[in-house]
């Protein structure tokens, strides 16, 4: 899979003005000062109760980044605009990101808050320009993927389908999360353009405005059904949703085909899915389906079957795609060592571990996981993988199915509180390792000392 | 300003495929049943609450996409596999946008719910598979800009900056928030890439990893400034925030300059912004300012001016760039009129009002907008203005001032519920003209008739 996740710097084929202009300011002081010493940053997310857990997603993204984070004849007149010294603009102007060390959880592995979803190695100036785009590549992925992860748990293997393309933000961004649902748990897109480039299946019904263009919805379920024989998905809540479900019948009848189902997108869901069933049902049609959409979320979804509605599918949209409840994760990337030296900050709800991290995972069970140094407790499977190192891809190709896998695999045990409504009221963290709280103490000691 | 918002079609150079399945099935259906007369479709966002108004923007998103909504060799090839005939794929092939009418209100104009703020009319298979595209290009500019401005009406004149690059949908997306960001009403950004990009104008201080890459707060401070000394907004938060004012001062004195001010990044910021006041005015650093930042809101900034905190400025992100507390508009593109007959749906809350549109504004004031028909009452000055027809675009270029200016004029009436919390509690609408509600009640009595 390839992949420009910024197309505007694409035109200019660089990707290194895509970061905030503290970096560039640091970095310029950085290389004045000669602090080009080997820095690690630790990526996680902050502990939030709005999701117990996460499906980490867009390393592959940032893999795809690190050789792109260039500075051409453009960036650099704008890096001169911006007041940024020669001497540090001639550094930028034969930048390559080739020495250092990118450690990651596989795409699709479910991590808790607290547990580094990566860690970059490298000289301190590098390390910190990435800053910005890293965690903008790792936050979308991981945000839709955890959603989708989540909205399939609930739908307990009902079909759910992507229809957020036209509220996501961005068309680029529809694409990626069409993606992203897929890989956390999803079965099909709306999204032809994402059918496309990633080969996903992609599903599709019709809408109001068909049968309001006809002169009837009898017509327009003759039209369309006609037309499609094979995809006689129809939308049946134009006028009045039963009747709608009685046409739909008559006129698969007439045509002497089997529909494949009817869409149900406004109104009681529960208690006209029941109608629908019962009169496909009586009709013969036991294989059509009866799908569900219009503003829907996992909540909802939930009631919806825990009532016992008779739905196959779900077609989730602005929910999915903007992770409508929790549409930005506090993802942090935060320096943990430089030059060999362990660095904290202990404040309250922002305190952060020192030192490069590994998370150790007992019996595949994410609720056994430890949080410890790198090298440090042996407490099960290590999570955290060396992923890229001066330069080289250390890593398999990235494949959907792989990470499809991963995503189930991780899902499996989680406790009941973690998987649907209602919901776990502590945001649940890793155990830390011995030899983190050591090394976490030894800091804090030296802190004192020093402060 | 050009721009290319679908990268990934950008390669291919067609961005046909930008759209749903459904709207695919349905142009296939039209084209067979030959439903290709005129048909409006109007853009226009559903009463929600949490927004009493919105700076429309994305207009000019659109006529870049009407050129470029073509289909080429891989998006016919994608087309036979999803199964759609060949006789519809020969007209794809050759499908220019060409034919039609698009009228709009500015970028920039302030709107309510129900008013649109597009109307396409063009034959009907063209109106209909543009839908997902144009709906997706308006949604997310309207709803940075119109955030962006409630946090600069409640920053009431301080100064207020885009930090939301790392935490925004996408690289592309983030680059996308600076701009409708400083459209909105922001003073600059911290994305360097939209700064090339779009010229807009940047900012930036520092982090903590600057100041813990160091060996301690003051050599931070020491060598940040006096490699910056026209730039030396210092991160006084690291350790202890009263402190860090204070070695920020020191730093200051001993380099011989005037520090450009302190940022405050957590803890209260209300207390701490006095303190560092009050700190740097007895040191004769007036002119320094005090800026905020950290998980800011419009409900907290409005909270710590309304409390009297001597803050100059604020980096707000995450709930800027993603629209934390209203991700996505209820955004929707329907059918108003097909063929010459108005076309209307009653149900609810969803009802749509049939026909083409016009928004009529008196004395400048969006709180005395009528909603009526394209050609009816005459009850102010007309919103909506030819933008685009038969291939040729009829507006003045883009230009970001001009767009500034107009959501200036469009806030400036705005009643105090409108503007700043406590909001007003239900969501404001335009009068109904009475052409509209002739040609409302003529379509709904129809509707019963054929009933």
């Amino acid at each position: 899979m390839t992949g420009h996740r910024c197309e505007g710097s694409a035109r200019t084929g660089h990707l290194g003005l895509c970061t905030d202009l503290y970096e560039l300011r640091m970095v310029a002081s950085y290389l004045r000062q000669g602090m080009t010493a080997p820095a690690t940053f630790s990526l996680f997310i902050r502990p939030n109760l709005a999701r117990p857990w996460y499906v980490a997603l867009g390393i592959e993204r940032v893999l795809e980044l690190l050789p792109r984070f260039t500075f051409g004849p453009e960036e650099l007149d704008e890096l001169e605009r911006l007041g940024i010294d020669r001497r540090t603009r001639e550094q930028l102007a034969s930048w390559e990101i080739d020495s250092g060390e990118l450690w990651a959880v596989p795409d699709g592995t479910v991590v808790l808050a607290q547990e580094p979803l990566l860690e970059m190695t490298a000289p301190l100036p590098v390390a910190q320009l990435l800053e910005t785009a890293v965690m903008n590549l790792v936050q979308y992925p991981t945000l839709v993927a955890t959603k989708a992860a989540r909205c399939a748990l609930v739908a307990d293997g009902r079909k759910l389908a992507d229809f957020g393309f036209r509220r996501a933000h961005g068309l680029e961004t529809g694409i990626e999360a069409a993606l992203a649902a897929y890989l956390g748990g999803g079965f099909a897109t709306s999204n032809v353009e994402a059918g496309r480039r990633y080969g996903l299946p992609t599903t599709g019904t019709m809408a109001h405005s068909y049968v309001q263009a006809c002169d009837d919805e009898r017509e327009a379920f003759r039209r369309f059904a006609s037309d499609h024989p094979d995809h006689s998905v129809l939308l049946v809540d134009t006028y009045d949703t039963v009747e709608g479900v009685r046409r739909a019948i008559e006129v698969s009848r007439e045509l002497g085909i089997t529909p494949r189902g009817v869409r149900l997108d406004s109104g009681d869901l529960g208690q006209l899915a029941v109608e629908a069933r019962r009169l496909l049902d009586d009709a013969g049609f036991q294989d059509a389906e009866v799908i569900a959409s219009g503003g829907l979320d996992e909540e909802e979804i939930h009631r919806l079957l825990s009532a016992g509605a008779p739905i196959d599918g779900f077609g989730v949209g602005t929910s999915l795609t903007v992770s409508q409840d929790a549409p930005g994760l506090d993802i942090v990337y935060k320096l943990v060592e430089y030059d060999g030296r362990p660095v904290a900050k202990f404040s309250g709800d922002k305190s952060i571990f020192p030192g490069r991290k590994q998370v150790f995972r007992r019996d595949q069970d994410v609720a056994k996981d430890t949080l410890s140094v790198r090298d440090g407790d042996d407490a099960g499977t290590p999570l955290l993988h060396a992923a890229w190192r001066d330069g080289t891809r250390l890593i398999a190709d990235f494949d959907h199915e792989t990470v499809r896998e991963r995503v189930r695999e991780g899902l499996q045990l989680l406790p009941q509180s973690w998987r649907r409504p209602p919901y776990v009221e502590h945001t649940p963290l890793p155990t830390l390792g011995r030899a983190l709280e050591d090394l976490t103490e030894e800091v804090r000691r030296s802190a004192y000392e020093d402060g």
